[in-house]
């Protein structure tokens, strides 16, 4: 049996997802904008689903828009706003950002007349609160923070963010890359008051090429695809109705934060005890564990004997999928940039590989990949060594 | 039984496609930039589908970009175009062009420094050549014309409009919106020297929120999604494996564009024979159907007894769907902009329904479809003389 720990790069969908947009699919293909009445069951599910994503973060049904996935929304979040901005604005991105976030904050600056500053990050990974004093100013007007780091699952303190735009720079909006923060990490949107989230529905088990992003009313931004005017002018195209519905699946099939955290916390102490019962030479990249700052599906963990890519490999032999940090630069065989704002060794960095769970990971499959590490990682260790 | 007769808004998926797209998520649902093997079967099926598409339109595998749908891939031809362009250019679209295309060239008209003009139609709702060869000269960066009208079913003369782009402004580069005539009206890339073309995957059968742009290779175009890096650079985000699966499975299962011709052609001509024998009002808005220039799948009639709306809904009320024109201005209730461009009086333009067939659609459908319309025109036009 295949062991699946790579679900910060993608989730298998739920059942229930595959129904839903299979469902739709059959019975509810009509257009939404069509005038006749079936179209408006097909504009209904929008709505609910509108809804479901809107209660899931503290928002309202007029909050959400519907887009193609996680970089979508975040380069419609960063571009949109930048665009309405007077050219000559600061945009201020953290050293964990995704290249979803970090190249769509290039992009407006190259396109909008802008500047960008990227904020440090402290060793364990999370935004060096000192550094980010340092650049907030009168000329900032965008700041992005993702909730949760893809590669180092370390949690940010949004909480601390927002004191310190309020105090030192009102005027600028914060931007958060919900993407692997939602639904396991907690976040509301009326608790905190950052102007925009994106969301993947990839990421929880929902339909791949489906996102969304929740934008704070009054909180004004350009549309980044233009034409018929769907979603209030500002995400055109005739809306993926199946893919929603299956994104509202998922979200009322997905557990509750507290049964999802737990969950989690098992599956990761689990395999962090036998790491460490095994004596094997390994260090966890980002926060401990038990730092409520670190969230509980993502493990980076490095491990000195072996280069990262040898040992997905040697893994993948035995049907164990894991990652080496963000899916999308795996192939290129670049260093990790969110590891070298952590000013990690290279050493250190090209040892890292990423461990990331799921609702549909179980303790033995835990224990069983935890103990074909520790095996793989001895026996590569050795023949290197030689 | 339903009858639905408005799959220019949108079709119902073939049961293949739905298929496809559910077993896609059930089994492939991997990363496709992920390194363990698995993930190949996903990028493989990537493959897979950018060569149907190639092989559809006379291009390349390397020239296929996967989108989230028509209204993207026709944003992203147009603005990724006019990006890389010195500012001061010109954008020429017609009279006929979908929202999709006209807004994404005033935005590229806006954003970068360019200005637009309309390229004027006949009253018959083709491109008015002469009307266009006075606005070709070397300011011209790109002109875009649809392949079939989404709301006439004129086919546009592309062999003609490229002549004339050659001899007049061959700097110009030519963009071709094909989402109403993909895979239903002849077009070859190979034969045709434009440079880029515009895909829906749902208006053929396939899966809401995807799409495809083909852009011939060396025809520069700069991303509308930045991020992660995928597709060459040019549309980031983790690709929608099983919505591409599902798009494959509809060009695959699609009849060949001569069966596919032959079997409108006799729809139409049930419903127009239909409607001559009644006798009732009536007025074909576009090309006259026999023309070579008039694609066989959509039919606009203007039936100056009734207002559209009114026979829309008297329709839905015995199950049978048509259109009022494109589907996403329907509900706003503004007059069409292509019809108004052809010089149509308000009347009729107020009074013109759209027919649009799919291959599901059977003769007697479109018999007892068009008996329906005869009936319900002259019920309702009673009602209004009095």
């Amino acid at each position: 049996m295949a062991i699946y720990l790579d679900n910060a790069a993608t989730t298998r969908p739920f059942d229930e997802t595959v129904s839903a947009v299979a469902s739709c699919m059959r019975e509810c293909y009509w257009n939404p904008s069509a005038l006749y009445a079936p179209a408006m069951k097909a504009e209904q599910e929008l709505s609910l689903a509108r809804q479901a994503v809107a209660g899931s973060v503290g928002a309202m049904e007029r909050d959400v828009l519907f887009t193609s996935g996680g970089t979508e929304s975040n380069n419609l979040a960063i571009m949109g706003y930048m665009a309405v901005q007077r050219p000559g604005g600061v945009i201020l991105f953290s050293g964990a950002e995704h290249p979803a976030v970090k190249n769509a904050c290039l992009e407006a600056a190259a396109l909008y007349g802008h500047t960008t500053e990227e904020i440090p990050l402290t060793q364990d990974g999370a935004v060096d609160m000192e550094g980010l004093e340092a650049l907030l100013d009168e000329r900032v007007r965008l700041i992005c923070v993702m909730q949760v780091c893809n590669e180092t699952g370390v949690a940010m303190s949004l909480e601390k963010l927002v004191r310190l735009r309020d105090r030192l720079a009102p005027q600028a909006a914060i931007h958060v890359d919900g993407v692997q923060g939602y639904l396991r990490h907690p976040f509301s949107m009326a608790k905190l008051a950052v102007q925009s989230y994106a969301i993947s529905a990839h990421k929880v088990h929902g339909p791949r090429g489906v996102g969304a992003l929740v934008v704070r009313s009054g909180h004004r931004i350009r549309p980044l695809v233009v034409g018929g005017g769907q979603q209030g002018n500002l995400r055109s195209g005739t809306e993926n109705t199946p893919g929603i519905a299956g994104l509202r699946a998922a979200i009322q099939r997905y557990p509750s934060l507290d049964e999802c955290a737990a969950h989690m916390k098992v599956l990761k102490e689990i395999v962090l005890a036998e790491l460490a019962a095994s004596g094997i030479d390994h260090r966890v990249i980002g926060k401990p564990p038990e730092d409520m700052e670190s969230a509980g599906h993502i493990l980076a963990v490095s491990f000195p004997l072996v280069r990262a890519e040898t040992l997905v490999h040697a893994l993948e032999a035995e049907e164990i999928y894991i990652g080496t940090g963000a899916a999308c630069s795996s192939k290129k065989g670049k260093r990790s940039q969110v590891l070298m704002a952590m000013k990690m060794p290279p050493e250190v960095i090209d040892s890292t590989v990423r461990i990331s769970f799921s609702m549909e990971n179980t303790p033995d499959e835990a224990a069983y990949a935890a103990k074909r590490i520790v095996e793989q990682t001895t026996q590569l260790g050795k023949i290197r060594r030689r």
